[in-house]
């Protein structure tokens, strides 16, 4: 349901006396609207939502235009985390993932899944933390919804969000657009995120804090296409690294893509704990990152449009797309080494989004 | 994301050999992909889905109408039960909001939350009955994601979907348009899927099976805006049961109502089901009906179209709007009495839907 309308209800009701979530703040009754009234409609601050109806009703005007959809489920362990938190990667995943597909994104909507027992207080902290992400990204939250599960039955806090915007008339970036030739650019540095979550997990510490690079990346990828519209395809790669996401531009293009390590932006804190902690940084989740393929004539150019925006600022080209091994990624040493870089199988960071 | 795409990648990868849910399968690597080719794609047969990008890309004409969004989680327990499974309910639950708004639906999402040692037998039963129900429904799952929590962390599946649909031109129903004289009518028997969930776990058995009422509303609510274009508002009486919707109602339209409870269907089985576990059914949750506010001139009418219709056989007219007693729900019994029906306040039958 849109306003939360479905688990809240609309009467009036005093304000909670609980500190902390219970099986009845998922009931669709008093104490549903009462955590509606006191939590989510407060600080989304949206007319929408707090129409209280059973779904959102957006003004859209596609003309000649496409919707696009897409939905992420967050499990981040734990909900706090430096750089960031659950709600800020909710929201910034799902605008991400519209952002790459050169869309601009409109609306959000999320669902919440909360264990008995979490502090209200926490919650707040997420939700006022989704608004702020919100607010940076340009979307509105439009629709949510609230689900309880007893103790021990859950983990805190999940948050699914979608979001839906619009992709402009004669656009289609694409996994199966790449071509020999192109160049590959990264928007930053990589494996900022994943290894700001394990350092707190592993209880490490660093003479700065590794803080994850979670963003936002709807206005970069606006302020890219505007400087260069024959980008073919962009991709964030955030679970499983930039090894997922160039190995299914591989396949998807059927190309070989050939990666400069030396060129690849990685922190020298991040390369310590990477060291520490038996990681490779391609595998890596970065959750405000992106890489784009561009045909090699427009590479520069993309690149310094790159560097003047806020989050691409590390910006750097990394790699070529050829049409040699197609479907495989291979990354070239500085010493004149050569190593396939495979689709990670299994998990190497768990709940890391 | 859309097509499952950041979840799984890409790569070829052999069948699974796996029969339970392993942390891997939320790596966004191999057995990710595994899992995306071997249960997903197959079970919803989408070319959107299958193109693998970060969003679904959707035809979308909306021609002065509206786009309209909704969103819900599941995490009904247990995963089947009679009627229905938590598959089915996450596809009807997110149609029937849409529905009730007057809204065609066109397009589901779909995130999953898996828990560590889920049999993947379960999981394909469950994609198999949403694939079955959005076709029920005419809708097309276009975008998912699947996240996957250590064991004891979550509760085997959660589902969160979300829906969005065209709004017709000039289609306003809303729970603020109820009128004084305005008529209430039901689609149908009252209480069916909560009762069937609560006897499933309390080890009830009856002389005949109680069956959740699970179903999508969407061509039923079609069919009654054709033959009768003025109805106010509509709402799909499901966790909070009647008496949220009832209530949402006065207060959202600022009037009264009455309802007739003599006239409010409820299957025998499922009143004697109520009376041995200490349920009202006005409490109980619906997962397949409808209240719909109308003028009284055409209530009957109404009431014919929605006979006529397979969800709509047992519909009846119970309750009628007034301007007394503001925000307040008054159930008058056969033998003369009045009782206020209150919002429930906490959790009657958690994790119902």
């Amino acid at each position: 349901m849109a306003p939360l309308a479905d688990s809240f209800g609309a009467c009036p009701v005093p304000k909670s006396r609980y500190d902390h979530i219970t099986l009845g703040h998922g009931s669709g009754g008093r104490l549903s609207a009462d955590l509606l009234r006191s939590i989510f409609l407060p600080a989304f601050d949206s007319s929408v939502l707090a129409s209280l109806e059973d779904q959102a009703t957006l003004p859209f005007d596609v003309r000649g235009g496409r919707l696009a959809f897409t939905t992420d489920a967050f499990v981040v362990r734990p909900l706090f985390f430096p750089g960031g938190d659950i709600g800020r990667l909710a929201v910034c995943g799902t605008v991400n993932d519209l952002a790459v597909g050169g869309v601009r994104p409109l609306f959000l909507s999320a669902a919440f899944i909360l264990e008995e027992g979490l502090p209200l207080a926490d919650l707040e902290r997420i939700v006022r933390s989704m608004r702020q992400s919100c607010a940076e990204a340009g979307v509105e939250l439009v629709a949510g919804d609230t689900k309880v599960v007893d103790r021990g039955k859950g983990d805190k806090v999940f948050i699914a969000t979608s979001g839906i915007g619009i992709v402009p008339e004669g656009r289609n970036l694409s996994i199966h657009a790449a071509q020999p030739g192109d160049r590959i650019l990264v928007s930053g540095t990589l494996g900022d995120h994943g290894v700001a979550i394990m350092s707190v997990r592993e209880g490490l510490e660093f003479e700065t804090v590794l803080e994850s690079d979670c963003a936002p990346l709807a206005d970069l990828t606006r302020v890219m296409l505007e400087a260069c519209p024959a980008i073919r395809c962009m991709r964030d790669p955030t679970r499983g690294g930039l090894s997922s996401a160039l190995n299914e531009l591989a396949v998807g293009s059927n190309v070989g893509v050939e990666l400069d390590e030396n060129a690849t932006p990685i922190r020298d804190e991040v390369r310590a704990a990477c060291e520490m902690l038996g990681l490779d940084p391609y595998y890596v989740a970065n959750e405000g990152k992106l890489i784009a393929v561009v045909p090699a004539a427009d590479a520069d150019g993309l690149l310094t449009a790159m560097r003047g925006h806020p989050l691409g600022r590390s910006a750097a080209a990394i790699g070529t797309v050829v049409s040699d091994h197609p479907g495989m990624v291979i990354a070239n040493s500085p010493i004149g080494g050569r190593r396939v870089v495979m689709m990670i199988a299994g998990e190497q960071l768990p709940r890391i989004c």
